[in-house]
């Protein structure tokens, strides 16, 4: 049984449901990027033989999903729920994704922040003892939202040096009480902030005060700091997002220093000219469940904070002049 | 604390979370219909006074939501979390409504069947102490879905009768386990269930094979049949779906008879020339938060199964060649 901290957003799970398998897969852009070492699976063709990049993200998500339950040693048929989310309009890519898989489905959305919101979620649903063993995944797919959120990438429309990436790829996690893995400690579900910002071509400053506002949530709430931590992760801030976070973060007494790492700001290379760095719901879900995990299970990091943030807007609410607004979801993950 | 009933997908709270606060809010063609004198706010203008159908969406949401808040006699700094989604591209109506909540905000999408989604999950985050208090909400608009689905209305282009009539609603409800209100005593998640439907012009035929799929999955997991509910309620089938769902389930061995209520198919009068019925998350969400509601309150119904359905599907998968799949979510609401 969990422990609400008492008046406020911050859950400390008794039983600490572990990730008992997981997996990550990812395009070519990503092979050539800086955290190709961690992922399970780079494939040469971002269409996986499709014929749309719509139906290659689905079968990212499924092939994805299988690759998990076979690490945990497990079969769909032993998963209680599924809990998927994605950028593509009304969640298409889960949806397919759910429907061969044959699990009871929650869908969930929080744009770039949907891996933690899934992990956050499914971790409570294995300490309440409502499951004994959840999926948890979530993808994207550069040229699928290139074209839902920008322009089809036939146009040629020059990238802004401040626009993101959309990381190719996805990434899968077994939740359980049983087996062996990093635990899940804490969640922090996120407040959605806005400070205004209307262009989608600086998504890291949109998303930049909802990080800081769940990281000084989090340390608030569970009276603790970034000593505290191994590292603090970021989903994709990119390169202007993360020094922004930086800045508002050491403005509220939380100095990150050199245990930060922006999963964005990260995974690509300056010379692949990928403007800010990378986005997408992948992103996030790369650092965690490739990235962090790895190094967690060599000894590197012990406690380790991960942040997704997402950006909550959708081209028609930018094109009627809504700003748009952020949200950032953490989870603490812990090795025994 | 719950008891999963092993192996599973439906989970029986032991605390009952109760619907201690709920609210309603529809347009005029509402008003006309059947459901009105259910439902707590009939507005005049279903833009709102606002220049887009998007913004009167996210108005209507928001406006549910206090109404809601108020009528439990809580605010939203007495929330937890709020759970919400909707039918629009990025759920942007629920993000936009939870930023001006200001509570920490979980994002769902289950299509139409969002509410119970909702309720479901929110129900287990109060019985596992996760939360004292939670804020389920959704919302649909007649004018947003069409262009966004269909055809903008500005083009008058003609309705099938097998179409349905996305409802220009919003519905809203507070669940926790101090106060008084109907109690949620069991949560079924759905699977994805396709039946190779194509064409968003039936989508009563797609949903109805997932209603029957969770509703046969209940009655199994709950050892119930249909003489232990005074009411099965299912969400926005529609005249086709209804027919379609009842012969499923009489194949299945239940037979529901006049115990079964569509709310789909209820919602509007035949005059109102609204093709199959009523569709939507709002369709559902009036059903359950204002019919059913008050008719628990009146004391006609003290057990009720409630199924809401969702169809998934994007305009880009229809237009990919994707079958619409369905799926079903439901939950038992039961007078003290």
């Amino acid at each position: 049984m969990a422990r609400k901290l008492q008046g406020l957003q911050t859950i400390a799970f008794d039983l600490s449901p572990k990730i008992v398998g997981s997996a990550t897969i990812a395009g070519p852009k990503e092979k050539k990027g800086n955290l190709a070492p961690y992922i399970d699976n780079l494939v040469p063709d971002p269409m996986l033989g499709e014929q749309t990049p719509e139906k290659a993200e689905r079968k990212l998500l499924y092939q994805t999903c299988q690759e998990a339950l076979a690490r945990a040693k497990l079969t769909e048929h032993d998963m209680d729920f599924f809990l998927g989310g994605d950028l593509l309009n009304q969640i298409i890519s889960s949806s397919f994704c759910a429907r061969d898989l044959g699990i009871p489905f929650i869908g969930i959305y929080g744009a770039c922040s949907s891996i933690v919101e899934g992990l956050g979620l499914g971790a409570m649903l294995v300490d309440g003892e409502y499951a004994d063993q959840v999926l948890i995944a979530t993808s994207s797919h550069y040229q699928a939202s290139e074209r839902q959120f920008r322009y089809p990438i036939e146009l040629n429309i020059q990238h802004k040096g401040t626009s993101q990436w959309t990381v190719t790829g996805a990434g899968a996690a077994v939740l359980s009480t049983q087996g062996e893995g990093p635990r899940i400690t804490c969640v922090t579900f996120g407040r959605v902030t806005d400070y205004g910002i209307k262009s989608p071509d600086i998504m890291g400053a949109a998303m930049a005060p909802a990080a800081n506002d769940t990281l000084c949530r989090h340390f608030q709430d569970t009276n603790t700091s970034p000593g505290d931590y191994d590292l603090v992760l970021t989903g994709d801030l990119g390169n202007m997002g993360q020094k922004l976070f930086m800045d508002l973060a050491k403005e509220a007494g939380h100095t990150l220093g050199t245990k930060h790492m922006d999963v964005g700001a990260t995974i690509y290379k300056p010379q692949q000219r990928a403007g800010a760095g990378g986005s997408g719901c992948a992103c996030a879900a790369l650092g965690i469940l490739g990235y962090v995990i790895k190094e967690m299970y060599q000894g590197r990091y012990r406690r380790v904070l991960a942040l997704a943030t997402g950006a909550l807007f959708s081209p028609l609410s930018y094109q009627q002049g809504d700003s748009i607004a952020g949200i950032a979801h953490a989870i603490v993950m812990e090795n025994p």
